[in-house]
């Protein structure tokens, strides 16, 4: 098979990470005779440095040329404790999804037997979750419209739902729990928003389309806590934007490391991968950063283009490293010496 | 001391739980001579059934004529799965919150020694964990415009914030970070929201006021995470009105029990005492809700009249119950006889 992968390593770790998947990419196109050709962009930070604008247009166009993105991360400090930046990092990428119409954001998050141990949770709590959560990407309160009065005074953010926006990932949704434990779960505010009623609506009418999927409904407040006290109970999730960006960090602490936890954004026309993790720049150039996260976003690129034996290897190779603790310190108190690219270099020898 | 106390003990488990709350606060007025008068009013479900409003006016005039207020929990599932009711319990909880100006919701959260073992959590990883979050109670989405098109395809909540909102619960919350570790963390979206970036904003300016204590910030997202990876970094949270929804929830899981956690909401003129919990209607009636956030209500609500000695008293008779194990079957697996009630005569007889 022949790709065309734009690469948008961004900013932080971003690069270092992205690197590894691609020598990672790389190896498989090697041994399953297929033809990936990389390109890479600048976003971000790292792009508003070199052009004032966090999505250049050659980005973009890059994007939309291609077959797949992978994406590495964005972010700056020196953005975060500027509320009156007029430019940040991240519009680029929500313009990129936007622009891209990448509605879905799937986020796997499994317990890895051989890191139970690591997670902050108990391990009989932990044991055997494997959860899928379909996060709505281009919609809600990141894109509805935003103000500040002229005093400065007052400010708002407006959260918007189409019907359309919920049924187009819901059926996402419900079709992924088919081939899974048959069981989604709404995660919404129906108690108090209007945006959530609509939500509640809207699945529960789509719901009678997938007889064999069961349906049901968390307020936000109790999944965030009950994804804590019983993680095992989820299979699909189904959520919103904004609240899906909360529950899928905070499941993140069930792997043991959000340095695992990889993603994929899709839409219609195009796919994105990458990392749930963020630039993360205390770490940046140290050679610590895990690079799993990002080599498995390349999994699941592969999985989109139906390659589903080239990304079982990556994940073998994964595992394996995981096993053998060929892994960084995030991970491991033993070998702080095991370094970003040597997990890469493992991963790639093992392919 | 004279207080007049307004009771609103609303759905499911919240009658029981309240009960135990006046029980506590009789044999504390008996023992350190004060009049504590009690009156009980509907809210909640069981209003609309009886009146048709989730909020009476008498019951609204009651709590305005009060010194206090001691509240029960709110919610039916039959208003739940019906995005179209027009009516709903919550909308009384939201309205009594408004009309009284409880603007800000104060929640500890705290590891119990003798509890840490409950925790889905590892006991190194919450022992010691003492937080104080600060949610603002009475703006943003919660209250901002709800909108529904005519052809039911697009719903809409608008949150705003005001500087002055922000700015009276920000001052409660550094002056409480004075009297504890000296530490506020304010969690936002600043990278994504206008109204998160006034909250920086405002933030950041008034911290100068208190140059003794320290200001951090975490992204929502981040913050999910790192309440269970690492709970003994905060110390008071400081936070907007969804995001401290989710994430006083979520932290509950420190203590073991959502039954533990209790609440103040106070504003310029009255202050309403409650537990975080929900009206857990599967387990009203059967005598296994733990009335002990009901009870450390209570205590807050004596601390709030400076009554710290009384209080005090009540938290020893908890720690004591917790001790001895005179719990409910969410707390304990041995004795499943253990009552509501009988964990409220225990603290009743303790005082
Ligand atoms: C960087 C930020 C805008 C982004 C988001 O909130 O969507 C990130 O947290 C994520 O989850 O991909
Ligand atoms: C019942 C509901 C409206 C309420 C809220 O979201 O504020 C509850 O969850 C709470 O935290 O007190």
């Amino acid at each position: 098979m022949k790709l065309n992968i734009a690469v948008l390593s961004g900013d932080g770790i971003g690069p270092e990470v992205t690197h590894q998947a691609i020598k990672v990419l790389k190896a498989i196109a090697q041994e399953f005779d297929h033809s990936f050709r990389f390109k890479e962009a600048p976003v971000g930070a790292i792009a508003i440095d070199q052009t004032g604008n966090p999505l250049p247009d050659d980005t973009l166009q890059l994007c939309e040329a291609s077959d797949a993105i992978l994406f590495g991360a964005i972010g700056d400090p020196k953005y975060d404790n500027n509320p009156s930046a007029k430019v940040r990092p991240e519009q680029g990428l929500l313009k990129l999804r936007k622009s891209l119409g990448l509605y879905a954001n799937i986020r796997p998050v499994k317990a890895y037997e051989t890191l139970l141990d690591k997670s902050p949770l108990k391990e009989n709590v932990i044991k055997g979750t494997d959860i899928s959560i379909y996060r709505e990407l281009t919609g809600g309160i990141y894109f509805g419209e935003k103000q500040l009065s002229e005093d400065g005074q007052v400010a708002s953010d407006l959260c918007e739902y189409s019907r359309e926006e919920i049924e187009r990932i819901a059926h996402l949704a419900f079709k992924a729990a088919q081939s899974r434990k048959k069981k989604v779960t709404l995660v919404d505010k129906a108690n108090v928003l209007e945006t959530s009623r609509l939500w509640r609506k809207v699945v529960t009418e789509l719901a009678k389309d997938y007889p064999d999927v069961e349906l049901d409904f968390l307020f936000v407040d109790n999944a965030a806590m009950q994804m804590i006290l019983n993680p095992k109970q989820f299979d699909v999730i189904l959520t919103e934007n904004l609240f899906g960006d909360v529950i899928s960090d905070e499941a993140s602490v069930i792997g043991g490391s959000i340095g695992l936890l990889a993603s994929a954004s899709v839409g219609n026309k195009h796919a994105m991968f990458e990392p749930i993790h963020g630039s993360y720049p205390e770490a940046t150039g140290k050679g610590i950063a895990n690079p799993i996260a990002s080599i498995l976003s390349a999994a699941m690129l592969l999985e989109h283009f139906g390659l589903y034996k080239e990304a079982n290897v990556i994940k073998a190779g994964v595992e394996k490293s995981l096993q053998l603790h060929v892994t960084t310190p995030d991970l491991n108190d033993n070998f702080d010496h095991i370094t970003t690219s040597k997990v890469g270099d493992f991963i790639e020898d093992f392919i």
